[in-house]
């Protein structure tokens, strides 16, 4: 075994190739265990393996920088820097987070998550090295379909222009999350249909010299390849082509289900972990399909991740036509769903809370300036949802809630999630945002549809008197339980309120509270900062009114527990009704 | 005259090839007129005349869709769609807008000011015409430097899989506003210098079928051009090389200066408009060239506004490698900046409020999860800027401050303004963004710098009893002037606080007011929802202090009177004071 010997790069320089190779397959046998135990991103890493070895071999980290795109891809390399214990050792695997992280480790330079990012932050290490006289190898690891995003296609074109040494390896799998879209990966079929030599050449044309490697699974191929552009005094894109999920018969052949995976039974590939309850994915896809039959002009809209909304590959085949994967492309699917909007189309853009960060200037002006009537169906917006630092869904209502003319709705209910769809889908009016709730699927068959065309009514669902709760969204229920608690220890009946809206104050509702009310309590599932509560002092602010805003704190969470964050932030019933126990 | 007689585009389609070259020529002549009057985009516009005169004349507007990147190039096609008076007559001059606007012409689809949406924008209206079964032929313009950005490249990606007719003309001046930046222009130079025979071109390499025109200004080129690719029924990008400026000497010879101009003389060029006060523009750069000398790892870096820190074009001479201009690419700055700054150099990022927008996820994830001291300095972050609905400086509070680990300051003062430059630059924990004073330059003699290090501390500059005001950035002075007026009405010596950080709350200040002041007054130069205010009101929800909140509405203005908005949203010292009479 090499893989218990290595301890740093330095040890992976003595290796001959032949013992590379010995070391890829280990790396590949204690991932696929690890993630078989543990889950995590499965395809991209098996298929990094030999590059990654290649690197390291041919270069000199930490001196010289690697940054892997997403990071997502770079469990090998953190099993060559000093941190293989967390993938060979149960008992370590959390040891270490699922991306990039220079708390970790000196080679890592980043915390990563997004994609498209690593050409422009390793350009910035690449130009501070020169204005320093620094002389070290600086490496941007790009692929999987991070080269369709924005950022990613800025971040080339500055690279074309760049005048010292930069090194972009491109780690073209044939695939994003499921398969690529847009224009350039027929340019990157072409280059590989042709080892690299047609003249019509993506890289080239913004400016990149540009070196092929046809197996980006040989170790051979690729250090050669790596040595050759080693100290090179431009810059330069170093095409690999490599196979995702290698190693892994499943994988190799599912691309798309293997490309992230929860814990699984290594002989059949099955996954371990059933869900047979309800979920918002499958009650989406099921309610969307049904309207695209019916009505030729709704399309959904994802940005390379296709399942976000129940999207299997077999639901994308049924919807033919009316569903479009843009590619990792945020910006470019809320521009496309405005156009397709003003043109008399119906579009729903599904995407996670973490990613619609990447499409705040478009949402305000391709979208909301112009006021079209697009639906976005924001998912994982929750304090319940992914945890990693760089996946957060926790600051979207601060984001979204204050640009003007969206109108952003909080569901708390199945019922009221589907009636809101609806509604959004049959007006011509608004740029609407509905954000899903993030605490399991709950049924209220009580449930009666307001008209939601009447801005900003909160709704009553409860009267009582001295203590109002205002639960949003996710949070109605905990308002509910408030309720009880508060009836409970102190026998005061409090009114409960959903109050639909995030984007607005229903002046005319808390100023009738005030009348009755001694102690108005907000709660909401997203930092406090920009949020909703704060609207509800603001309002209350010149009034005896006392307000008690409820949300979490701002700062960037990682791997948390969510009941020590909710108790941290006083986000129990029993910490709320010990709050307010000198305003009643 | 032709131009009087034009109604619409039909009366373009009954001229001759002479009597369209007249009409670019009397569209010239009016132009010019106007913006030496008016002011407005120069360049840009005069460079385009011939090229919408065709399409106008080869396609059949409304019905086919003309979207015009960042609209600064449709003042001509204004001209042809019915709204030439705006442009003839001095007295209708302002009853058009500077860029696109559906609600002065069925022929405009868009309110359109940010660059590099057009491409997005009009494949959204041909996916929806292809969904509807439509006909019509679809035309994205582009150019002038919009390229590089991130969301138009996404664009072209997705354009290059589109299955229907979609027609996206690149304008190729060879100019952003200032010289074009990154690798894709050289592939243009390319593309030019053969006559758009080379094999290396990145619209095919994206996907596109592609046409060469040689001289965008040549009415007959640009009729056969337009008319081999009407009625097309896939992608194809239609290259055409205008030349910016065209027609007038002055603009033709220094295009950098001419893109958008003040009134000026038409027979000497020179402005009429003659700023000789100070200004944060010649401040900034003044100051950061000194520093450049003294530190070879200070840079400035600006998206495609390379004026936007004073930066001239004698000043970036002088700046060299340590001025960069990363083109039209705010998500590449902002990671390039956190890049720079993980490697030791000391970054500054200048940028528009308006165009901060672009890059509020490179913000959170790029910068902020990784605490790289990155310096970026807020330009027209204000009421008293840019006044277009798509140009507004009024919401960067709100997105940027409630972004965890971002230092959010605002200045109050020139010399307050230099201190926390220089704070910024001096130290290595924090992403720092400052927002440049609004009110033009105020000079405090008497300001006696503090420690920023002491985050969150805020600066009591007068202190006194009852009420407290809390005056932030632009409307510190207002907050002076509202204690004076207090005193004057009703003889309080009011408190006066310069909150200094727009990203924390001082809470040992606030409860310490709160023991002797019965009401709290925020001043904010942005919109108040999200922003620094409702933090106050949070902070004393459950207190007794009274809180009066001022700032703007969340809403989009549109060429407003600023005096008018302040009046619209109690913002003047004697509405304030009489809001707050009965809680005194």
């Amino acid at each position: 075994m090499y893989i218990e010997k290595i301890n740093s790069p330095q040890d992976v320089k003595a290796l001959n190739t032949e013992e590379m190779k010995q070391l890829a397959q280990e790396m590949r046998t204690v991932l696929i265990k690890k993630l078989s135990i543990h889950g995590g991103h499965f395809g991209p890493n098996l298929g990094m393996a030999e590059a990654i070895i290649a690197l390291h071999y041919v270069f000199n980290s930490p001196v010289d920088k690697f940054v892997f795109d997403v990071s997502h891809q770079s469990y090998c390399h953190k099993i060559l820097t000093g941190r293989k214990d967390a993938f060979i050792f149960e008992d370590k695997y959390d040891d270490v987070s699922g991306y990039a992280n220079p708390d970790e480790s000196e080679h890592d330079f980043f915390n990563i998550g997004h994609t498209s990012t690593s050409v422009s932050l390793a350009s910035g290490l690449a130009k501070a090295r020169d204005l320093n006289g620094g002389k070290e190898n600086v490496i941007a690891v790009i692929g999987d379909g991070s080269l369709s995003g924005g950022e990613a296609l800025e971040g080339l074109d500055y690279a074309g222009e760049f005048d010292g040494n930069f090194i972009i390896v491109v780690n073209d799998n044939d695939m994003s999350i499921a398969e690529n879209h847009g224009g350039l990966y027929k340019n990157l079929k072409l280059l590989r249909d042709t080892n690299g030599k047609a003249e019509c050449n993506l890289f080239k044309a913004m400016g990149l010299d540009y070196v092929f490697v046809k197996d980006g699974n040989d170790i051979e191929q690729l250090i050669s390849a790596f040595e050759s552009v080693k100290d090179i005094d431009h810059p330069v894109v170093v095409h690999i082509c490599t196979q995702k999920g290698k190693g892994y018969a499943p994988a190799e052949k599912d691309k798309e289900n293997w490309h992230w995976c929860m814990p699984f039974d290594i002989e059949t590939g099955r996954s371990k972990f059933e869900f047979d309850g309800e979920s918002y994915d499958d009650i989406t896809v099921n309610y969307l399909l049904d309207k695209m039959k019916n009505d030729k002009s709704v399309a959904v809209i994802t940005s390379g991740t296709p399942t976000v909304a129940g999207f299997t590959k077999e639901k994308r085949d049924i919807a033919g036509k009316q569903f479009i994967d843009v590619g990792i492309a945020e910006e470019h699917a809320v521009a496309l769903a405005s156009g397709m909007a003003k043109n008399g189309a119906k579009p729903v853009y599904g995407v996670y809370s973490s990613f619609i960060q990447r499409t705040y200037d478009q949402i305000s002006q391709d979208l909301c300036i112009n006021s079209n009537p697009v639906t976005i169906i924001v998912f994982a917006a929750t304090v319940f949802g992914m945890n990693d630092v760089t996946h957060l869904g926790i600051y979207d209502i601060a984001m979204l809630s204050n640009i003007p003319n969206l109108v952003y709705l909080a569901p708390t209910c199945k019922e009221e999630y589907l009636a809101m769809v609806e509604w959004s889908m049959s007006q011509r009016k608004y740029p609407v945002a509905i954000r899903v709730p993030g605490n399991g699927v709950v049924s209220n068959p009580n449930y009666k549809p307001i008209d939601f065309d009447n801005l900003n009514k909160y709704s009553v669902t409860k009267e009582g008197g001295k203590v109002a709760i205002l639960g949003l969204g996710t949070f109605y229920q905990l308002g509910e339980s408030v309720a009880d608690e508060i009836k409970k220890q102190y026998g005061i009946d409090a009114t409960v309120v959903n109050p639909v809206y995030i984007t607005g104050t229903d002046k005319d509702l808390l100023a009738e509270l005030a009348k009755t009310h001694d102690v108005v309590i907000t709660l909401e599932d997203g930092i406090l900062n920009g949020g909703f509560g704060e609207k509800i002092a603001r309002f209350y602010g010149k009034s005896d009114v006392k307000v008690f805003n409820y949300g979490l704190k701002k700062e960037f969470l990682d791997r948390y527990d969510y009941n020590e964050v909710l108790a941290e932030n006083h986000l129990t019933k029993e910490q709320i009704c010990e709050d307010i126990k000198d305003f009643i």
